[in-house]
């Protein structure tokens, strides 16, 4: 079954948002089995929309389109799929209550253009929208063998509809049998070429399960996608390939599905009963933020210092004057120095410091922006990591704290 | 003139990639006056590729794609475009040794597929590529009065290329005179709708400067766009359409264009020579990692303290037992005790106390997730501001930070 989406709305064209409907649901329709061959963007213009759903309707079996069920005048996504499969329109008196029963509850003056959205394409199946107020449609035209689905455009009323009504409609209609799963392995630490080097031959070689890369801020995903007729067969078949694709990457999976890595430590920090403070400069608290991302954190994080300033580094940590003056604020020593002061400030059994240059100033002969030291010192001992980052400002801040993060792990790893 | 973006690639399809290009290609159009009415993705197949490429090229004057230029047998752009053109392709001597240097340079093996990127449509004009190794291509039918641009795919190439070559190309191709010059005027503190009502006149009358409303992350941008001649004449009508709206919306702008709440806070503590320190509980460290996001901020973030643990907020910051047990750790005098104390520890002029409840978890009867109080003490006296937020943990945390960068900026403006 071949699917062409059509988003809706001039602001798409002006580049004034960016479309994230169009790749969710291309990603779902894709795991349903459907190949989604065409996306179109068209603005709010009734010619043109016709056209582009008249072209889309010729050389897709299904045509799902986002944004334009609106009230305005500008609105017109419905009447244009009514228009094409010739079809009337007709007031919907379920969804005209639905619509003035939202303003009453909320005490808000309706206008005669909000019935709008309740104005329907005869024959047409109407969908709830448990986010917003206007109905989905699905309109089949028998004869042709064809399909048009009518979203709405704000991204969390489509992804719930999409979710909670159309991939059902779409598996009974087309019969889809089974369940089709996915596990993500996180890695951290291997580029995506190099990552891929080393799992090729599964990528190329699998249809069921597929093995899909994903760059994400820094991490790769390795997404696993099985389609079969239960949920446990699936799942027998992710842990298969799983099983034959870690021994090449495992020592870079950190975690699966949704595990960051601030929730990976966090696990290791209660697992092993051990609470942690830490030393910021360079990063400037972004990984103190980071870890307390996570819900609970407040069991093992205890706090934290930022010391931008030489004195605080001096004064509050404990790092000798003496040091910082030899070795410089950006040194091994100052790390160590850091990790311990912080740790036997804050009485915690885990101490972590990191100072670097984040650029673009900063730099002297033999520190270039971008060196960075991070200090662990705990119930393993004091280790020290250096690193040379490139990029931004905030490029070396982000990569900084993935990196500290993740030495944090492989250190509660080894104890 | 009428122009249709092409954007290949099968990842486009699966929804693993957003797409980028097409808003940047889109806004930067319309800026130079071209009317972009279509947006089209397809993979990296050769018969759907011609017939979407068919199909823009009828119903558009100009044809941008981006993406498939890369050296492997998926990357069908160019060759589809001479197709569609009538054009044989040559192997374009400047940039095959431009490819053959890059590898050497790199010390890196080329491989025979990489000379594809070479291979050109005969008659195109070639446009270098300064970020990577695929150039682009402009390919003019005169008889049919039509033009396809290729630009290559990774969104740095494409940005580059397009404002070093094809901006310049299209404006001299089409002779468009005189310039386009935008202003953002960002605000903090009243949402769209109602920053809509309150300039709705101004964005309805306007063709010539235009006035756009775009939400970005908390902040909503007033964008004026200005056609003019000069530069000058364009800026000046730019401040003309200024002075009448900034009387509606002014205290609610905290910047201009390029300017954050963090890089205006540090202007300001420039100028009043006033260095900082913060205690931050709920935040986990996020303004401080925000306030060390602008370069040079040493010169006044002296460091800060993040007091997860009430045992840190007593013996760090001096906070009165009796007051986090009568009152709770979060509690308006915990947060002015905390203010208190990071200033006089670390010896600062201005200090701020944060805390709050991020949830999900940690409310309790009277205190719902989202409490926040914010904290400034300093040479204007001791503040304090309670705010309710919603959200999630992540949005607790990213709507504190910002209240308490304007906050800041606001104390700072009074005093």
């Amino acid at each position: 079954m071949i699917v062409e989406l059509v988003s809706t709305g001039t602001e798409l064209l002006l580049g004034q948002i960016m479309n994230t409907n169009a790749p969710f649901l291309s990603a779902r329709l894709n795991a349903l089995g459907f190949s989604v061959v065409y996306q179109t963007s068209v603005g709010d213009n009734r010619e043109r929309m016709k056209n582009v759903l008249q072209t889309a309707i010729e050389r897709a079996d299904i045509v799902i389109t986002s944004g334009g069920l609106g009230p305005t005048q500008g609105d017109i996504t419905k009447e244009v799929t009514a228009l094409l499969l010739n079809r009337s329109m007709y007031l919907h008196q379920d969804s005209a209550e639905q619509i003035e029963r939202y303003f009453a509850e909320r005490r808000l003056c309706m206008s005669e253009n909000n019935l709008r959205q309740a104005m329907m394409p005869a024959g047409a199946e109407i969908i709830k929208n448990t986010c917003g107020t206007a109905p989905g449609v699905i309109v089949e035209d028998q004869a042709a063998g064809k399909i048009i689905i009518n979203l709405p455009g704000p991204p969390h009323e489509l992804t719930a509809m999409f979710d909670a009504s159309i991939a059902p409609y779409l598996k009974e209609r087309f019969g889809i049998q089974g369940v089709i799963v996915s596990r993500v392995l996180r890695t951290y630490g291997l580029g995506e070429s190099a990552l891929e080097e080393r799992i090729k031959q599964y990528i190329l070689s699998q249809s069921n399960p597929t093995l899909a890369l994903l760059a994400r801020s820094g991490e790769i995903h390795v997404r696993i996608t099985a389609r079969a007729d239960s949920e446990t067969e699936a799942l027998g078949l992710i842990s298969e390939l799983e099983g034959q694709i870690r021994p090449h990457i495992n020592e870079y999976i950190f975690g699966i599905d949704n595990e960051t890595l601030e929730t990976i430590v966090g696990k290791l920090l209660i697992a092993n009963n051990l609470t942690v403070a830490l030393a910021e400069s360079c990063t400037g608290g972004l990984v103190t933020s980071r870890l307390t991302d996570v819900p609970g954190s407040s069991r093992y994080l205890v706090g934290s210092v930022v010391c931008y300033s030489n004195e605080i580094k001096i004064n509050q940590l404990g790092v000798p004057a003496a040091i910082i003056a030899n070795e410089g604020a950006v040194s091994r020593q100052t790390a160590e120095y850091m990790a311990k002061g912080i740790k036997d400030k804050y009485s915690t059994e885990v101490g972590i410091g990191i100072t670097g240059i984040a650029g673009p100033d900063g730099s002297t002969e033999g520190k270039p922006v971008g060196l960075v030291y991070i200090a662990i010192a705990g119930p393993g001992g004091i280790v020290c990591h250096q690193h040379n980052f490139n990029g931004t400002r905030a490029d070396v801040k982000h990569r900084t704290a993935l990196a500290a993060l993740n030495h944090l792990r492989q250190y509660l790893l080894t104890i």
